[in-house]
């Protein structure tokens, strides 16, 4: 199983703004965590982040040549995108949808997701564990629901 | 660590009902796959279920006396019951929300949670698997997050 | 043909408070009416009341054993319990939804159904008699519709 | 008692066209079972069907000189006609409004009626039989009702 | 000045039903008392009534031809037709929105009207007098305003 | 008979500004033009304007002592002022609501009137003649009525 | 391939009204259009207009026993009518939406259309030139989508 | 005169928990200050406590045979209990709504109360004071309020 | 202690008109009954009545130099006045919100408060009793509270 | 004539992804099409699409100096991008809107444009026979609408 | 150039109170400051205050006589007065609208400016910056913009 | 101190389209102007534009490292982007929101901006002359305030 970590708009500055919110890791060293756990699992996993829509919906419409699963923390799109959302479905690439934080508990414009009807799933506010348990959760994805 | 996982209306249901939208195990052969894994990890876990919204409210209430964390499917009562997130926030009980279907994907008035809000994380649309993700996020819990 | 009524909160004052708005028989006298049509029919009939949400869900959720079709009126919970409606969805019950008023001509939140979207029909207005109409619509359901 | 029974637009159509909504019964075939019962009962009645909202209002506005009771299936105007409305008030015609379908399963548009404050009763879902209900609900309607 | 008055559906009850709200003149009786200030005032009117929302937006279509100015008591169209509106708005033709009673202290769908924004004014809330207050308002349209 | 005609706020630049939305008369224009038509059908009228809320609401409040009949220009009042409403709700001086501009063809917070509902009538739109169309409202007002 | 079109309230001042609006072209102009066009191309045509929304779900009804498509301006009716689209539902006819003018770029009311979610294409903003767009689509309505 | 405190969900954690928000008294403590006036004033209380909607509703019920006026603290059931509501219309009991904190300076869900249109007075913010003031405003209601 | 009783639009009006609503107490008998009680109590207080919102800000804002308490029964204005809200908020003088009628029984834009807020507890729909009970509850304010 | 036709996000997968939404033409295949079409008709055309919607504005910003007209697929970007519509309107550049599929019979969020109102004219629904009646209608647009 | 600066309610408690909010200036350390800038510009500048929405109104209806522009900081009026938007568009008087804090980083009811459509620009969020920032924008507005 | 000006979408459009709208000044005047004043402040300034919402992201990102303060008119993005607002508070860079055009006073989707809550201040509606307006601005920013 290859499992793909797509990471949406200011997730690059992980760690070093705002712990107060999303925690002290960077993303790096949640990715290393990944890794770590992922190489015990016998599953491949690579991360990749980008501050553009056009950049993440293109890397969701070649994911199905080269990974089985992704996970999908959107950030700031996953209230606005309508493509990202699209392109999920058009690929039809199971999809899970995560957060650093609890969404629901922060502002208003952000309680609504437009690309959770077309994920599998949904794991919110574990901070950098939200990324393991996501792993957790892409390998017991039944035959059946994928 | 002491698990406790409330149940809502209607889950006692599980298994025999609506397996295409709910999966084919009865919530005991999840609390069996939940305490294996416990057990593994040196976890003590608890399944209640009810279809009372005052009992389920009391059950919380009574919880930081015998458990260090709850999971909650508070099922149809996520989407009513300000009362269930009155005694979250009450008890200040670390509490992670969980559903076995994407609710997201459902009706209109299954996307709003009062619930969420007071709670810790979310982890919903991984059928029966979303309660073993739950007992791996509810062992990572921080000890500054909760 | 055993038909199960399932009477909401304060449907037990019926006859003795507001007869303006709800009429002059009591419960007690309604299910005698009923019954005795009942006879007539060669259909089995029971009564029950309550004024908790979740017995409610519990005599749904147990009917299949024991009724063919339920009557329901769930007064108030009508607009506020969708623990109701998923007990009707879980059990695949053939459910009438009565009202003694018409709903309609009333307050602005009491409009709007949670049940009615999971019920095969809707009868309102009509006074004691909505509950002998409901036996004669409940003796009629066709093979295929239930 | 004379009942009127008044069929709004496209219900010319029944039986013919989407029988999984509507079922398999043309008007003419609900007439004659009507009209079969009302015989037993002693009640004489009349069936109506316009595709026009005015010829509709006129045929209310006129009944109170020959019919008793109106059964009114308004169709798509339910939703849209005040027209019809007015109509029901200013003659103080007793009225009860039926449909075949359980309206409230169907698009969100067709969950509000305009006509039914000014009705006496509703009876929806039931198919075709929803007009041998409404014959039984018509004859009882008691005094002080109407 | 020829003055055109258009009347909409159940106008023609006036009188016989609910004085209460509408008055116990009847739409004859207004008439008769416009045309005896017409004749004073040197203008000829035509008093006419339907139900059907079709042939009112004929009538408009056509009176550029044989009048200067419409009164139009819509009565429910007001709230409901678009088609009456485009009708005013493609004439050109002089307008005056009137209304027996005062539809803004009615239920709220009676406090938006469709044809206001292309009338040359309202007047509501006098009764009959609305009748007589719209010649008064005809005469004073000012060139430049018409 | 006696009639007030109260002017709320920026009536006072009437003419001098905005011609094209509230046409070229001046309040005192207009003012002479209802005493020239007052005197000859005997009534007696008195013309106010004030740019305070609180003004507009005191003169409403001692008006019975001193007048039959208030005509209410409420301008920009109209649409924000529960304490006019009040007042005139208070005092059950009948009331006339007048606007030289037909609102509801103007922006969308002046379609609401909070007044409207306490009044007994409403014209709009006929410049400084619905001043005139208010003295002739007034004096119309059948006993009942008022 | 036969073509019905149908046009609603209004259309039939086609021309000589509002032509910044709508044009230039009569309703008449419009059809020797589109008949010039259907020669070429072996395909029926025929126009019909009306101002009452009940002729216009009559025409509908019929229409499969004498055409294959209709293209519809439903005018004014396409933002109230239900009626229509249960007339388009009912019979199954693949029926095309057809507008003159944007109407997107139009009164907020005019955005939203009841009838396109039952119609198989929308054209609007081409003036008289939609009809004719609406017979290239016509025409080339797959199988499979017809 | 014998009050009835009725006091909802979660009231049983009063003093221990979340002192910021509802004070530092238990419930007790604060029953004993009441009682206390209550015995100066010659006054008969009794306190009950529930987190059972349904518990309330029959509380509700019984009350007139055994007191004089209800004091509700109905806490979270207060923004979504149509059952109260309908307990305190059908039984026609004189109720008052109470509150700890100010539920307006709370979540935007916390302003809309259910019960407040059938009660007659409420009393919210003074913590535990407001059951003492309850207590003098049920004394003070007079012989034509109640 | 020093209680200052503000005074909104049209309260000076009490007792003569709508005792239907406001009860038959005029605000002079009132201010009598309070003081009466205040003295007994060893409290100072004032009565002031104003029309004018701007004069109320303005009381509001002299107040700390003067008063310990502030009871607002600020009428009309306690629905559309922010400046009232910010000038309570900018004063921090702490500040009860009164009603005679219960407001949440009455008309919907009486059911928002833009005061209850700023302010530290709130009694509404005892009639002149409510000033009665909060001059109990100021004197209640804990000096942490205040 | 110069037509650019612009596809937006996802539009690249057309063809072998959810052919029962969008057809089985890849865009090659449509672009094939129009362009065998275009050159009968002695019309240039040229295809780009992009998942970036800053490209799209770019490409439109540039139009005006190779081409004459855009036809414009924005895909998921109409329903979110203000950034397209102020790129149209800043151009003045003739701009068609097409669609695939009936964007109204699908979900809520695709029935509003923001492209719409800035365009020329609307084509939807008719698959990639959409990009066929674009070119028909990209050279019917008359000098004064262009 | 003579700019007059008008002050709505609660600003001439600038300074003294919430500081964290508005600043530690008073209105009057403002004014000196703005004025010691007007004097290196040339610049004529007057300011003004009131509690009194009327008196604000009048201020403006007055200013064209004898101010070339006005900085309006309407404080809470600036989301309640369609008196103080009418008197600006009324007087045509070049007006800009200012505040202290950046509004719409406050409650949701401060997000809506009533005034900000007929003002020419909006400087928010600087503290008493804002006001020397009036200055500079007041002086560079272009003729053709006055 | 170094200021960052960045500009969005179709900026770079500016001087050349619509100068009714958004002034005749190009993007490179408007720079030449502030630098201009710059020089004469001691103030470093950069100007960059981008299409793209990812690239305006990037570079907040980045500014902290080579900028003190950003002014950024982020055109359509205002409206849109989550992203551009998650960008700010993440760096917590000082920046200030500015507007050519008073975005109040056109269209509805205008109104509300996504960024200005993470804004210091907003300067809207003086055309290039608010781009000066931001150098004054950005200097004053307090040491507290930044």
């Amino acid at each position: 199983m290859r499992v793909l970590y797509l990471n949406g708009p200011n997730l690059n500055l992980l760690g070093t703004r705002e712990p107060g919110v999303y925690g002290r890791l960077t993303l790096g060293e949640i990715e290393a965590q990944v890794q770590a756990l992922a190489r015990t699992l016998g599953v491949e996993t690579e991360f990749r982040q980008s501050n553009h829509e056009g950049e993440l919906v293109t890397w969701i419409q070649h994911s199905p040549a080269t990974h089985d699963v992704i996970v999908l923390n959107a950030a700031a799109y996953t209230h606005t995108s309508i493509a990202l959302r699209d392109a999920i479905a058009a690929t039809g690439q199971p999809t899970l949808e995560i957060h650093l934080s609890n969404v629901h508990a922060r502002e208003e414009f952000r309680h609504r997701s437009l690309i959770a009807p077309v994920c599998r799933g949904i794991i919110a506010g574990f901070g950098g564990h939200s990324y393991i348990l996501a792993l957790h959760a892409a390998i017991s994805l039944s035959p059946l629901q994928k």
